[in-house]
């Protein structure tokens, strides 16, 4: 075993066919984010080993292990890699500066006792998956298309690697070989072999983290064999199609994004991973295609991914309704994954900037502001009048799941935040997302330690102040968001003037300790429209504040229906800073009028020359940060608010 | 037994709380509507026959019968009643004009095997159901939720009664008599009785026709008490909650519709049949407040009801989206039975318009030009780029389905046409629908007859003749439909001067045996709008023609993505006549642009001020009568085009 000193986050290339990598060191100090890893590390991560242990999914393991009897509870199939990633949460915890003592002993033990029972789990040969060794001995690698059990493994894989990273724990890393092992012999085209992929992609990113932290290529091997072999026809056709397990053509064909959202996601993030290992540029071409598309045609304003809930996926190009909205938490975590992979491989600042966009907005609605109550689907609009019909959820935040894969999966985003904000190539910097902290890079001779200061996105100011350098030129790469206009630049002071190009502001110069560069983004709440193929959004705009997609909700609206609302885009809107309600956020108010229901006629269609300009009382409207939704009363909410320029 | 001597069609009132009533006799003698009820009575029928022996539903009942032995085949519950609803088109046919001998004989012989094979299979005390018979002996009333057992006996009722009123055939009607009172006697308030309702409404309105048939009043007490006993909780939560199957709210207190769109709808129709045999205004003004509910905030532009597609249901109010439409045939045709008895009741044009919107568009759509395909979900777009999830379905016509509900849906409707088009009172001849025939209605004395000659929808011109009329005066009212403008009248050539009132004409005077009256209702092409809380169709237009709603298909428009066309309504569209396609419809002609693609920015989101005006490459646009739409080939379809008028 050869693990790489420098590694601490996720994804840390090793052959690496890219110039950009991780951040070698990070801790972040405040704001925001920082607020919300502390929750993350006071009440989401603790209580979730409660939750695992109410839900049964402890007590499956140890089923396995021998150490108990009764049901095996729940009927789903991947319920241990939700222990999985609540772990690999633990592990990313523990290179938080912040973390306690008190709150540090208790997680060790916490995480030393689920060591002892996975390692009891076991089998000998290393297979390891409560759900099969329970219900169904013997059988391994039958049930690709629903049994979930490389998922499983690839999610021990990467909890056994980010504790390996951080605390250089081997004891899980040595389970997680083992099972690597256990799938390298089981599964390939070798006489004796199983050739199958996984209904859940996930073990292909695994994979080539393993060989990234062990060093074994047989691992890497692995990883491409699970992506050349999708689109084959392996896992049949399935209720879905095989579009839904990614399955109905082989990924360096794919046009666009299809199917179940994460599995699509998950792949794509492992078949980066690979490209970094292999330099295949095949898959790149095939990964910048499939990112294009899928952001051209099938997000949503949040960042969020997916349109249909049924069966979890992509809709058709441009179908984007918004009360159907899936965007479930876990696609917007994934999207993450992928973008920030292919921000490291390109440098290019559209993928930093769905990053951060999604962060912000479809990522971080999955979780209440107090950490204990999350959400699967997120609509970007519930209607008045909306009624729970047992079928697309009624979107109220829950303290957990029966199928519980969003909760520790926005624990182990969280945990490891430090990690998606800077990246080190050999003559650069590349600060791309404005979190206060520390952070360091590697350059091709030593690092560079930046500390940042920021009250982003409340202000568009960031102070970075260079902690350490080499005493030779480099380049410092600031990230100017695509919503950014007029942003200003100044060196000790002294303003820059030079502009920003493809995104990027870079200052290449010999840096000393203590030179202060500071970024201002202007912010100003801005309507934003969509492209009038999204049908759903047309003849509407949205709010933004900075990285922000603001929404109007029912609470902060009591004197109208929402649907009745239209706003006047020619009203400037106005920023009201924290006023107290949901943790200081600043709201945001601005005008329109209340269409008066109902209709004079019977018939909500008419000549369309007679609907030009629909008016009615006015109205001031209050519209509130999008993450922030549904923490108060339940009630309507709209990202999208029609406008008075109506044909 | 004491049958109404006037009965012919469908609905006929007994004590009758209206001044209107259906017409005593009709003939519908060609155009648009003679040609799909020739395909009807010569293929779908006679097919339908074919298709349910294939599909197990006559084997089902042999079971039943104890005639043959076997599996019972499908595992629906409500099997039977397709074969009923068949047989009720069968019934319906028989007072045909143009029903030829040769085919007459045919379904004559069916029918009588029909009969004799639902005798054999009925028990002694008239219980009759092979699903139960034959997977659950014994078990009667005990599934109400989903055992569709008092549906399929009001379909049965329904045929019995059509066949009685068309041909005096006494058998069915024993058959249904029996059937009836074996549910009369098993489900009330009686001790030993089943306190229930089904969880699939129908038998209401059954009750209620069997009562009107026969005089017995046990059986409009009946569908009182099911109408009565419904939102008490009775059949539990369920899976899709109590909305689904109409048990959420006693009628009376429903404030919109809600739930399964055709449970909701058969409901209604019930209903509305009970208010006419009692006067029970209560029901009455619920209906009233349900309907325009409904329509106003839960109707598509094609009279299509229902947009969530796993529960069949209704959506929130104004969630109309168009590729995710459910628009069930069955619910269209539900909603004109509601909405037909409403005009009864009332004798408001708006519930005609309805009516002929319906038909025109979101029924007629539901059965391909050929008679011999058939499909379930109406969407009013079909996306390029459209994938076959396996959940929403694949919008494409088939000759029949696992479920079957609604090809023998269509057929019953089709053959009983004749029937909504004159409605008489004591002192008016109502025609509120335009189609070539020759039609009895009953005022306070005696039969008035009209003949109507019209090439409605394609030309406008409506030529009614008094064939037969009583020697005093009498009005005739016209429907001008909401659509109308500047409609004219004349009277044996000589203009009328009085205006239409509410949507009717009316002309009262002696009429004379081959007085001619003539009303023009100017065709034009028109650019409908939508009320802008109708998200889905926010900032575009439909093309609507008389009473047709039009569509752009892909093989119309082969030189664009649909997706990308936007059209331009200062564009006057032109009527291009029957050009060979589809059966000889007029095509409309009109111009638009199409939108560059793909988009020059990644993010297909932008500053609102920034959007103003979208331009492209100019485009001729071809659009075909919705109801024409997927007779080709398989391709993208949009009802709602946007327009060059976005903010």
């Amino acid at each position: 075993m050869t693990p790489t000193q420098r590694a601490v986050g996720p994804v840390h290339p090793a052959a690496g066919h890219t110039a950009r990598r991780p951040a070698t060191a990070g801790q972040i100090t405040g704001g925001l984010w920082g607020e919300r890893r502390r929750i993350n590390r006071e009440i989401s991560i603790p209580s979730g080993w409660d939750r695992l242990h109410e839900a049964g999914n402890f007590h499956n393991l140890e089923l396995a292990a021998g150490r108990t009897s009764g049901e095996y509870v729940n009927d789903l199939p991947f319920l241990d890699s939700d222990v999985y990633k609540w772990l690999e949460a633990v592990a990313w915890v523990f290179s938080d500066a912040a973390l306690d003592q008190s709150l540090s002993d208790r997680l060790q033990d916490q995480l030393a006792a689920t060591e002892r029972l996975l390692r009891d789990a076991q089998q000998p040969d290393g297979y390891l998956n409560s759900y099969f060794q329970v219900l169904f001995p013997g059988e391994r690698f039958a049930q690709l298309q629903w049994g979930h059990e490389l998922y499983c493994a690839g999610h021990l894989i990467q909890a056994a690697v980010a504790l390996h990273r951080t605390t250089g724990d081997t004891g899980l890393l040595e389970v997680a070989c083992r099972t690597a092992d256990c799938v390298v012999a089981a599964v390939g085209v070798q006489p004796g072999q199983i050739d199958g992929v996984c209904g859940h992609p996930e073990i292909e990113s695994a994979m080539v983290e393993l060989y990234r932290e062990t060093g074994d290529e047989r691992y890497l091997n692995q990883a491409s064999y699970f992506i050349d072999r999708r689109g084959h026809g392996l896992l049949g056709d399935g209720h879905f199609g095989r579009h839904y397990w990614q399955d109905h053509l082989p990924l360096r064909d794919v046009p666009s994004a299809e199917g179940h959202a994460v599995r699509q996601l998950y792949l794509l993030a492992g078949a980066a991973d690979l490209y970094v290992e292999t330099g295949d540029d095949t898959l790149l071409v095939a990964l910048k295609r499939i990112w294009a598309e899928m952001v051209a045609t099938k997000t949503y304003l949040t960042g969020g991914i997916g349109a249909h809930h049924k069966d979890e996926s992509f809709g058709d190009p441009y179908e984007l309704p918004n009360e159907r909205s899936y965007c479930e938490t876990c696609a917007a975590i994934s999207s993450i994954m992928f973008s920030w992979r292919m921000l490291m491989i390109t440098g290019e600042t559209k993928y930093a900037d769905l990053v951060e966009r999604t962060l912000y907005n479809g990522f971080l609605a999955g979780v209440s502001l107090d950490g204990q109550r999350y959400i699967y689907a997120n609509p970007l609009q519930v209607r008045e009048g909306h009624v729970d019909r047992g079928v697309d959820g009624d979107y109220q935040r829950v303290s957990w799941f029966r199928c519980a894969c969003c909760p520790p999966n926005v624990m182990r985003t969280l945990a490891s935040l430090e990690h998606y904000v800077l990246l080190g190539s050999p003559t650069r910097a590349v600060l791309h997302q404005y979190i206060p902290g520390r952070y360091a890079a590697q350059l091709a001779d030593r690092e560079v330690v930046l500390e940042v200061a920021t009250d982003y996105p409340w202000d568009g100011t960031v102070t970075v102040v260079i902690a350490s350098a080499p005493h030779r030129p480099w380049e410092l790469a600031l990230r100017v968001p695509d919503w950014a206009e007029r942003p200003t630049l100044t060196v000790n002071g002294r303003k820059v003037g030079s502009s920003p190009a493809d995104g990027w502001w870079v200052m290449e110069r010999e840096w000393h300790h203590g030179d202060e560069v500071v970024l201002v983004l202007p912010l100003q709440p801005r309507y934003t429209a969509a492209d009038s193929r999204l049908d759903a959004a047309r003849g509407a705009v949205a709010i933004e504040y900075g990285p922000l997609v603001y929404c109007l909700e029912a609470v902060d609206n009591p004197d109208h229906r929402l649907d009745d609302i239209m706003i006047d885009t020619t009203v400037t809107p106005e920023v009201v800073p924290g006023e107290g309600i949901l943790a200081g956020v600043a709201t945001i108010r601005t005008a329109g009028h209340v269409r008066p229901r109902p209709n004079s006629s019977w018939w909500p269609y008419s000549p369309a020359s007679a609907g030009t300009s629909e008016t009615g009382e006015p109205a001031t409207l209050n519209a509130v940060p999008y993450y922030t939704w549904g923490n108060r009363e339940h009630g309507a909410m709209r990202v999208w608010v029609p406008t008075n320029h109506i044909i």
